[in-house]
């Protein structure tokens, strides 16, 4: 199949526009007579709150409302309540808080100075509660309880999932070799550039309008309707571009407040969180992982014992998810006879952990991947030959019993290895040392979420894509743009796309952009919405040719005869027709992950890997990367420019997860919530040399064989720098951040 | 048929948000970063431009765009041109100005102050040009000519209509009785109190959004895609809540001006017209109707000749289709054998004069129903049989080939003739003297215009009508909520209708807001909306009840089997079913207006009229209202309450054409362009006993019966009024308005 438009790296449709400066997020958007509004935060881990009172802050001139517990009233208007899968949160804290940061009352002002001076008015007694802030400490017997009246979150608990294949202890007894390990990762931050924030205000119909840069507008409205107790599609929520989310931005997150301070004080409220303020409301779950896996001599893997401690900060958020699908995915993308995997999703009390692009992956991927680059070395058997070995192939069903489809991986392996030459190994001797490393991950998509998408015939010949997946940076916009000409069968170029925004009115449900889910599922739409559109014309255009619609094509925007290539009407030409005599709309719709999809369509894996050189100085500890490749099998690339941006922008923050990254606290007290002690990765900590790793194993299911990628290169990087180092100097660090403390006092250990 | 929701006088959906000062209008919006537009209008009434200098104006501190002719160089970005049927308008004077208030240039600048200061510091220099202001003389040869350069605009006619039916002159020849007659009205203004008014800018992708009160959204975006040479869809036009209309809101007002200055200040610019220029922008057409008809002794008509010169000012506007649909009806509703009509649509120097309510039929049911009154008292027969016996009855062709349907004249004519005991005649004998007078008029309606709507099932089992009808005080917002609650089953009060205001974006082509179309036109695409959504929840509980959707019934929000009422599913758990396991939008269409439509919907016509009584006090000839009662056909009131308040608002407006209004020139010079010597209706002018008669002859093809009423009385009034002087005091006062110095001069002549 030839493609016209698919495959081609198009620049990006919302490329100039970002570079001028002229795209608009949402932190630049500004309504007459709005307020600003702060947040009176938690500064203790843990207390019970005695009393809150708002009365000096409420009478302080320039304060339109403030909102604490008072506002809701069993039976008031609003429910405080909300959640992803339990309601454990709600709006403002009721009788505890329980993490620094938690939220206690907010603030409408007439400016930002006043509000601040209104919080500070605020009078709060708090009963400071006993401390828990490690998973593994939070479900001892005797432990503090962050919830004593939810039994589903007993001991700390928030979830558990278990999986199990064959019978694992079998498995180890019938190994040659068995290791055991345990790996840790700290909580980090996303960091994305663009903080939280939300404009908000109930319209002269009483409808509630929410501009939010939110990965997830459906989701946002549908919570904000169990909170204001009113029908969803009375709430409108509007999703400018993203500056950077990564899972950060998804679910009520800061909307809540700007809606709860608009209801109350009836004018517009924005709230745009501080730095500090991002880093205490949502992070990556740190984790504890221990890990068994056993072999046979000649390298088949045989059993593998997993068990995953999350640690999810104070409340489930994400993490129950999080935690299901890492636990699914965490013996590795090979082929085991016996598993065993169990993980625990835990409440401490630390800000709350949720989605972060991987989605508890990298986690995992560090340990199985050290596991097979331990076990390479151990058995004498080169490392990509190792992991080649024991791949789930084609047809091949996952533990979970999807089967396994479009997994290029062993293509992926032998071009990582090649790319850095892992066969030709120089590791020097003075005080540097140089390494090489691999690895590889698997990652299951979320398939199984609808999209839905419309696209519009315009009256100059044009189109435009209604698609609310959210343009975060990704290219989303581009893609689906590509997907509907190429369906189409219009030239990108030249043809133009109208833009139309995620706008809860206005582009058909879509579940979320996340999980890299959007080019597979809203692309998926976007091509059969194309598809429904084109066969309008076909039908408008054989009417008038008097043929059967079956007998047309189209190229370059004509519907033309197949045989009688002189015989047909460019696109144009048929809407001016269309437009002349109708001015009814010329749309076509298109819904994926209905029940035929549900029951036909074959979920879709991430494939992705990393290959590193690195550098490292033996009396400092300090690990430098001279090469690092990631890769990812695409099914098809839509875009390789924007899959290639995808893969280098997820190896680098892989690069930050592994050398750098990690917000601490001390005894529940964050001590570095700011970018001036929070090390994120800079161009000095990239390498030069730094290519992206392209394979095509088309998915049969994908839109033009298309599937998935953006979070192909973060999980495997930790775990191919951490063999790297191993390779280089012969010390295996099985903690994030590989700091150069951590690599000094493994080799004064060693 | 039983209704549940039609026929019922349900308050208005947007009373209380209007009541409580919390409906937004155009005038309230504000846009961050906005700058304020100001107009340059000549001084003069017509004059060639020499020199258009605005150089020192744009570099003046504060001051961000002036625009003038030189921003439309031949082959730029922009075209200058625009109009209805002639794009005889230009943004703003190419060459030369036509009338007083015409656009010259235009200044965007940080406040209002900057931007007068601004237009002060414009060079213009003029060259005077002779003058034509009356339509009669502007059409004589060696007129001064306002289009030297438009072949189709010689001697200054921009349009003619011809009726011919029969031989007139042969008429006039076997007539008994011959009247004939001159006719005048003066230019007369809309006064909506909100005036004029666009906020526009440019969006982040290039699209020109634009806020404005205008009756014809998609009529706005089709003339700026031309002025801006984009396409239609990349241009949102927005329309809040209006402020009174009546045909001043078509088409291009304000909204260029504010779209070109915000293309050229890359800043939303917000223009709100001052009253003075209210009057400048459009006005109705002046009239010289001459009026001559035959008829037998026994009163049967048999010859119309009619010739109209309407005023239409300096641009055709839309005039040309006022004259034509004025022109069409001008004979009355009555059955004459021999009959010619000739409009003539005339330019002069002096503002545009474009749709105002009753389209031109005003002006010409002055002549009929003055005619139908003379000859009553000529043949000694009471005027309502005489009008009664010449009527044009269902089934009767109307001389434009049009069947008439649905036109309860008789019932009508009776009813209006008893409520003023039009048989009981008291005339006085003193000073003040009373009378009685009836009229009734006629008018086409464009039925051949399209609207499309659709309804949308939200999750919680309310609905959302979408539909563009703009809502500028008639209430159709309410009558589309009904009639799509009357076609669903469900009841209007406690079922939510999330409202949707007309939105390009978001709501479907509607033609527009006029000619009392929408609740034909709207309605019937509404119901059609309905419909299709009712069918498919049909299908969907015929599928979960495994029946045929045949056997279904609807009731209360109820679906349920014919016959076993116990079996079925509330819309509310249908939708709860459906949203369950899909999140795909559940929305029905609707369009009115297609081939089919236009092959069998039967036109509807305006049926209405008046019945009045005076006193005129012969001393000061000032007259007064004792009484009046409007009436109209409703074909079927949809909601009493409603119809009621538009006919007797329309009532209204033909008291003030009747008794006060005249917007003065002389020499093309306005003299009284503001509230204060515009003299408008007050409520000392409206009569105190002042009731509305509706009857209902249901039209086949009304959504439930149901067709326009809302210019049903106006037309009648001033006739009406005349006649009951005629009654008091025995003069014929046949040039509006009939102030008491003509009363008083007529006395004197008498």
């Amino acid at each position: 199949m030839e493609f016209q438009t698919i495959g081609k790296s198009i620049w990006r449709i919302d490329g100039e526009k970002k570079v001028r400066g002229q795209a608009l997020y949402t932190i630049d958007l500004k309504k007459d007579g709005m307020l600003h509004g702060r947040i009176l935060r938690s500064p203790h881990p843990h207390a019970r709150l005695r009393r809150v009172d708002t009365s000096a802050a409420a009478k302080f001139p320039g304060v339109h409302a403030v909102i604490s517990r008072d506002d809701f009233p069993e039976g008031g208007p609003l429910s405080p309540y909300f959640g992803r899968r339990t309601k454990d949160k709600t709006v403002v804290a009721l009788d505890k808080v329980r993490h620094v940061g938690d939220v206690v009352a907010a603030v409408a002002a007439v400016d930002l100075e006043t509000a601040d001076t209104a919080l500070r008015l605020i009078e709060v007694e708090y009963e400071e509660l006993p401390v828990v802030s490690d998973p593994v400490a939070a479900i001892a017997p005797g432990a503090p309880q962050l919830f004593e009246h939810l039994a589903e979150f007993k001991n700390n608990i928030c979830h558990h999932t278990s999986l199990k294949h064959g019978d694992v202890e079998k498995g180890f007894e019938e190994s040659d070799v068995v290791l055991e390990d345990t790996f840790r990762t700290p909580v980090t931050q996303h960091c994305h550039l663009e903080p939280h924030m939300a404009l908000a205000w109930f319209d002269e119909h009483g409808r509630l309008i929410v501009h939010t840069g939110t990965q997830t507008p459906f989701g946002v409205r549908k919570s904000l309707a169990e909170i204001f107790q009113m029908a969803e599609e009375k709430i409108r929520v509007i999703v400018p571009y993203v500056g950077g989310a990564y899972g950060g931005k998804s679910h009520l997150k800061v909307e809540h407040l700007a809606a709860t301070l608009a209801w109350k004080a009836k004018r517009p409220v924005r709230i745009q969180l501080r730095r500090e303020e991002v880093f205490l409301t949502v992070t990556k779950h740190a984790s504890v992982v221990r890990m068994k896996t056993g072999a046979k001599r000649d390298g088949t893997l045989v059993a593998r014992l997993v068990e995953l401690y999350y640690d999810t900060g104070a409340f489930a958020e994400n993490g129950p998810n999080v935690v299901h699908k890492a636990t699914l995915t965490s013996p590795g993308p090979y082929r085991i006879p016996h598993i065993q995997a169990d993980g625990y999703c835990i409440l401490t009390n630390k800000p709350s952990a949720g989605a972060f692009r991987g989605y508890g992956v990298p986690q995992v991927a560090l340990a199985y991947e050290t596991h097979m680059d331990m076990l390479a070395e151990r058995l004498g058997i080169d490392s990509v030959e190792l992991r080649i070995k024991n791949l789930l192939r084609e047809g091949d069903r996952h533990p979970t019993g999807i089967t396994m489809h479009s997994v290029g991986y062993e293509e992926l392996l032998r071009k990582l290895g090649g790319e850095i030459h892992l066969e030709a190994r120089r590791k020097g001797r003075g005080k540097k040392r140089r390494g090489k490393g691999i690895a590889c991950m698997i990652k299951a998509s979320n398939t199984e979420t609808q999209s839905e998408a419309k696209v519009q015939a315009n009256r100059d010949g044009t189109f435009t894509v209604f698609s609310a997946t959210v343009e975060m940076g990704q290219g989303a916009e581009t893609v689906m743009a590509q997907i509907a000409a190429e369906e189409l069968g219009v030239p990108l170029k030249g043809v133009a796309f109208i833009p139309q925004r995620p706008d809860t009115d206005l582009t058909p449900f879509d579940a979320m952009t996340t999980a890299s889910r959007s080019t597979f599922c809203m692309g998926n739409a976007v091509r059969r919405a194309a598809k429904n559109l084109k066969e309008k014309f076909f039908e408008f255009a054989a009417d008038l040719m008097e043929i059967s619609s079956q007998d047309l094509r189209v190229e370059n925007g004509r519907v033309f005869a197949a045989g009688a290539a002189a015989r047909g009407f460019t696109y144009k030409e048929l809407a001016a027709r269309h437009f002349s005599h109708n001015q009814n709309e010329l749309i076509g719709s298109g819904f994926y992950g209905d029940e035929e999809d549900a029951k036909t369509v074959l979920p879709f894996w991430l494939v992705g890997g990393c290959a590193v050189e690195v550098e490292v100085d033996t009396e400092t500890g300090a690990v430098k990367l001279l090469k690092l490749v990631g890769g990812a099998d695409a099914g098809k690339a839509i875009n390789p420019r924007l899959c290639e941006g995808q893969v280098r922008g997820d190896a680098t923050i892989g690069i930050g997860q592994a050398l750098l990254e990690e917000l601490k606290f001390i005894d529940g007290q964050p001590v570095n919530a700011s970018f001036l002690h929070y090390p994120l990765p800079s161009f000095q900590d990239v390498p030069d040399d730094f290519p992206v790793l392209l394979v095509e194993q088309p998915h049969k299911d994908g839109p033009f064989g298309a599937k998935g990628l953006a979070e192909s290169a973060l999980p495997a990087v930790p775990a191919a720098i951490a063999n790297a180092i191993y390779d280089a100097v012969g010390v295996r660090i099985q903690e994030l951040p590989i700091t150069p403390e951590r690599v000094l006092r493994a080799l004064t250990e060693k």
